[in-house]
């Protein structure tokens, strides 16, 4: 097996909205209602709804250019790739970088449909969050049902409409939702809580998996105010950790014995040390404490119930029997700034190149199609999904860097990131 | 090299101080001021210290029992090995289980001497800091040189002091001192701040180790209000990682080039995830963010500077070069809970057995050795000093498991564990 011969499926990518998504998505009476994408007097793009203004902000837009260049902005459509936005050119973008297929998680929204959650009206929520998903799933998957899995947005105010709309989004084909590693910064009931065994209960009936996506809670490890924003981006694992010490010692399993969730963007190198810490943790003490993993080792439950993902995570690769081959899935992160776009397969290659070719099969694409219920050969045959076959369809893609005119300071960029955090903080509703 | 071949030197174990602690160690005016250990009605012994009562709490002292029997109490002295509190039953204790040397942290001043830090009366608060470190030095280390290396408790409170008293230590032979893993939880400025220099200063020009342990800053990870104490308990690494991940992106290292932390009870699995990690950051960021390392990578600022330990985990031996081999010490954790003891030698065998034995030699004591300055060997040949040699010199000592009649249900005991953490969370004087 060579680089060329991998087939490359995703599962943590990111759409920027285009300013149309709610276009014929939402009742007539909510038309006007809904966030407007409006021109800013320093150049940028930020979303306006119900009087609140949000910036498209961020590390998010970056694919293509060059890393000196990344900061705070893009903040405009203008200086993004059209492939932030645009599917036909996010499918170019993919097939230039080898990329079968893509799971994309939201950006206005928030992972875990905060801004929905935030707003008042429930009605209007419920509206808004069905149209995201009606345009998400049709609009934009559905342009190209070989190249995306579909993933949902759930009311996450109401267990009983989660359950709902995972059983609806079902029947459009959508087997994936996103939700939040930790509810309770959110000012949710814990994934203790039996709060949300409705929803779990949906998704066991429907074979619905639930992604949780670094970020998701809102929290974030910040170990000083005056810390480095290194120090919290090399930490975002924990709250990944935190989500799969969290699953495992509730009784979510226990109760709903087959359906899964994905860490995403969380890394795999930690995996094995937690596991083996939850079983020493488990040896030492389950006398005095009884906990019960339903006789099973609470390493055994993590491997059977959750998966997790990587982008570039060498350590984690050599040690994948001690993860489970089997758990490991791969991400590109476009358009963020920690993706590998348009070079994956070569930076991919570096770290799996050497392992047995049944070992790169189950982690390039094998072991997303199955826990995402995604099958793309009915409708591209399989030789046409490798990196070779992809890349020779988009030969006129431009992959070079393009720097832009940077609107903010580095200054103002980690004033803009500090702000954001904050706000994450404040977001306690 | 056989097991019993081994020499073991352990970097974190736990003195539960005597009574007498203070006798003699503070001046005369003080005398009736300093802590004292008082029966309470309930059977337990408390120290009471200007009206406020503290438990010697939890699964601070459970060696000897078995874990069926393990809970929150002992809190009485009735309840625990002897060797927690009286230094001759200690070495005993050691030479039972092969260890020939221990680093023991307080129990009663708390890891970063937090007990004294919220001591309104700032002399009286030095005097007790003093009078601990005197009586840990002499009166507990002083009487088996060669089984101990010393660890004195600084005066968090202003920096000039702790710089006075690394010194002060230094000239009693003195050469580590404990700090907190992160200062802020407690009320104190950041690692990256400029405040702790005179203290990083002393520790410079001494060649003093700075040990930061797990739940030194008062802060632990909670998920939630209704999570299983397991969840905190297997994620007790977060707060190490992240003061790893604090002091690479601090300018300590570049003010201050030669001197050394150790991260004690945080294991050592995650260390290969988090030092690709920052490299991984680095190589994505540093051209907008201006990160400097000095022309190192932030893996190599981390290996240079950092040691870790461990007391049971596979998964690092195993990745032991991804660590660095030459940075990795071991630990026995006596009487705590998560503790090996009395057969370190055989679980730790297990783990370490087939490696080379240079990597033995450099993991079970030569690393601890050098980081530490504790040579032992002028007063006892090194031939004394092995697992075989020890055990030899406590055929006697009676390591079988003791029940003690436990007075408190595991409710209850869940219901103190979860005060002590709240009163951590609180702690923010």
């Amino acid at each position: 097996m060579q680089l060329e011969d991998m087939i490359l499926v995703s599962v943590d990518d990111h759409v920027v909205e285009p300013s149309d998504m709610w276009e014929g998505r939402v009742p007539q009476k909510y038309a006007d209602l809904v966030p407007k994408l409006v021109p800013q007097p320093d150049g940028s793009d930020a979303w306006e709804f119900l009087g609140n203004r949000s910036a498209n902000a961020g590390l998010n837009a970056v694919a293509g250019r060059p890393p000196e260049d990344y900061g705070f902005d893009a903040m405009a459509f203008s200086e993004m790739r059209p492939g932030c936005y645009d599917v036909h050119e996010r499918v170019r973008d993919m097939s230039a970088n080898g990329v079968l297929a893509q799971l994309n998680f939201p950006s206005w929204p928030g992972f875990a449909a905060r801004q929905l959650l935030r707003t008042p009206d429930k009605d209007l929520a419920l509206a808004m969050l069905r149209g995201y998903n009606d345009w998400h799933v049709e609009g934009w998957c559905g342009e190209y049902p070989d190249r995306f899995i579909p993933l949902g947005l759930v009311p996450i105010w109401d267990p009983a409409l989660i359950a709902a709309e995972v059983r609806r989004l079902s029947r459009m084909g959508c087997h994936a939702v996103t939700f939040a590693e930790n509810p309770v910064p959110l000012g949710l009931p814990s994934l203790h809580s039996d709060h949300w065994d409705p929803f779990w209960a949906a998704c066991e009936e429907e074979g619905t998996i639930v992604c949780m996506h670094i970020g998701s809670s809102g929290r974030q490890v910040m170990t000083a105010e005056d810390a480095p924003a290194g120090v919290t981006h090399s930490l975002t694992a924990v709250s990944t950790m935190s989500a799969g010490a969290d699953l495992v010692f509730s009784d979510i399993f226990k109760k709903f014995p087959t359906f899964k969730f994905a860490l995403s963007e969380g890394g795999i190198g930690w995996v094995p040390y937690l596991l083996e810490k939850l079983d020493t943790h488990y040896a030492h003490h389950r006398a005095w404490t009884g906990e019960d993993f339903g006789g099973k080792l609470p390493s055994q439950v993590f491997r059977e119930r959750i998966i997790t993902c990587f982008i570039e995570d060498r350590v984690g690769i050599e040690n994948r029997h001690d993860i489970g081959v089997d758990t490991i899935t791969w991400e590109c992160d476009y358009p963020h700034s920690d993706s590998t776009w348009p070079d994956s397969p070569e930076m991919l290659w570096k770290q799996i190149g050497h392992i047995p070719d049944e070992d790169i099969d189950k982690i390039t694409h094998e072991n997303a199609m199955k826990a995402f219920r995604f099958d793309p050969y009915p409708v591209r045959p399989k030789e046409k999904c490798t990196v070779r076959a992809l890349r020779a369809e988009a030969t006129d893609v431009d992959t070079g860097y393009h720097y832009v005119t940077k609107r903010q300071s580095l200054a103002a960029t980690s004033a803009a990131l500090r702000d954001q955090q904050d706000r994450a903080q404040e977001s306690k509703i």
